[in-house]
């Protein structure tokens, strides 16, 4: 009797030319059959939008050797939700999304289209993980991420999360016999604090280009920023459920209403 | 000595020529300084996606009677971040969002470009609420919904919450007569089913219309969907920290790595 291979989908939110996608391609080979589905064009910081109003387009490419590939007009949302309606007819048993070029880490989980796309094969109850490397360049390093996106993949093919959870991994820049190992993290607390650049076209019309600073407003020594300035992987487990519970309680005891 | 007025930022998804962000500002106006930035053309379903690698307009509009309004070409995300840096130069007291034609009640939280605009906000510290009615046609009632909106409203101005923290409020379609309360809830655990229409084009071409059914997974009487669909007007208090923190604690007991 033949054993049956985990399916396991790829997507990512720099493109499907991005070298982060193909690094994760290579890492999970190995452990089932592969199926990429990945945006024909960058798709960064769409965080969950989906497309509607405007159809979709999907077209098998040949870029991964003997992987089975389609680029997706849409969104990473979009992508997974097309992989698993006209392409896999059903749900893989795993999603791994990334390796983003950049970090991930605190509050750009909500801006990332890598996580989102992770996400949404979480509220579909598909086990699921997205994979960031605090590197944007386009030749960046992916032998580390590679590795770790390996090791984790596996943990969760073996292990599957319960419903209603995925993981999100950020590497760091530092060579592998460098990481202190990977740690299991919370959300640090963190914004961007935007200054738009003002500009004014050949028209005399004023445009703005978004532009901000990072800065980190938590001083925890148990959150993904702390892990990763400290030669740590961090590993924060995502929910979808973005109920605030305990303010619920709070509030309910004297609610007007 | 003169009473500072509070000063309310209104957005939505829908665009600014929309019914819902016209009753929204006719509910708001006589608690403060009432600034709408709103995008220009319809943003439904855009998540939390902000605008990168295309620069952004933004046009003061006489749509609102007295009341300053600019449209945005971007994003609802973008329009929270423009207004704050280009317009109001500091947080306003308050941001309202919506009135959203259609429910975003449940998982729709995490699609909407109403409830992403409120969480932007709220990320940046600003007192924070998304309003949807559970009536996607054109020419909808807002008047109980806009009845609702001032006074959540007024109640945040007074209370604001703490950092971190949003509301999400849908009003179902009944008449104000029926409405039971104004009640605290959770998020219920729905997803959507996707079944892309497939067509073929002119050119012999298939392309993809994203469609679905919403299905509830939940039998709670504490959800939003349950309270919607039980008279009440739902309100549910939300998160951007997405760290599932029992998870955590649960996969350290044997955490490999």
């Amino acid at each position: 009797m033949m054993e049956q291979r985990p399916v396991i989908l790829v997507t990512n939110d720099d493109d499907i030319t991005a070298p982060g996608i193909h690094a994760l391609v290579e890492a999970v080979k190995p452990l089932g059959k592969v199926v990429v589905v990945a945006p024909d064009r960058p798709q960064s910081g769409k965080g969950h939008a989906i497309t509607l109003g405007v159809p979709l387009r999907l077209d098998q490419v040949d870029l991964f050797g003997d992987i089975e590939a389609y680029q997706c007009s849409g969104t990473p949302v979009d992508c997974v939700k097309l992989a698993r309606d006209k392409i896999l007819h059903g749900p893989p048993d795993l999603c791994v999304s990334g390796i983003n070029h950049g970090a991930n880490h605190s509050i750009n989980v909500i801006y990332s289209g890598t996580m989102s796309a992770a996400m949404e094969a979480a509220i579909e109850g598909i086990p699921s993980v997205g994979f960031s490397l605090l590197d944007y360049r386009f030749d960046a390093d992916f032998s580390l991420a590679g590795q770790v996106a390996r090791n984790l993949s596996r943990y969760l093919l073996e292990k599957p999360l319960p419903y209603g959870t995925l993981l999100n991994v950020n590497v760091p820049i530092i060579p592998a016999a460098a990481v202190k190992g990977i740690r299991l993290c919370r959300q640090a607390n963190a914004k961007w604090v935007e200054e738009f650049d003002e500009r004014t076209d050949p028209q005399g019309k004023k445009y703005y280009w978004l532009t901000g600073e990072f800065e980190n407003l938590d001083e925890g020594e148990d959150t993904d920023v702390w892990a990763l300035e400290h030669g740590y992987v961090s590993v924060v487990p995502v929910r979808f459920d973005l109920t605030h519970y305990e303010l619920k309680q709070q509030i309910a005891k004297d609610w007007p209403f």
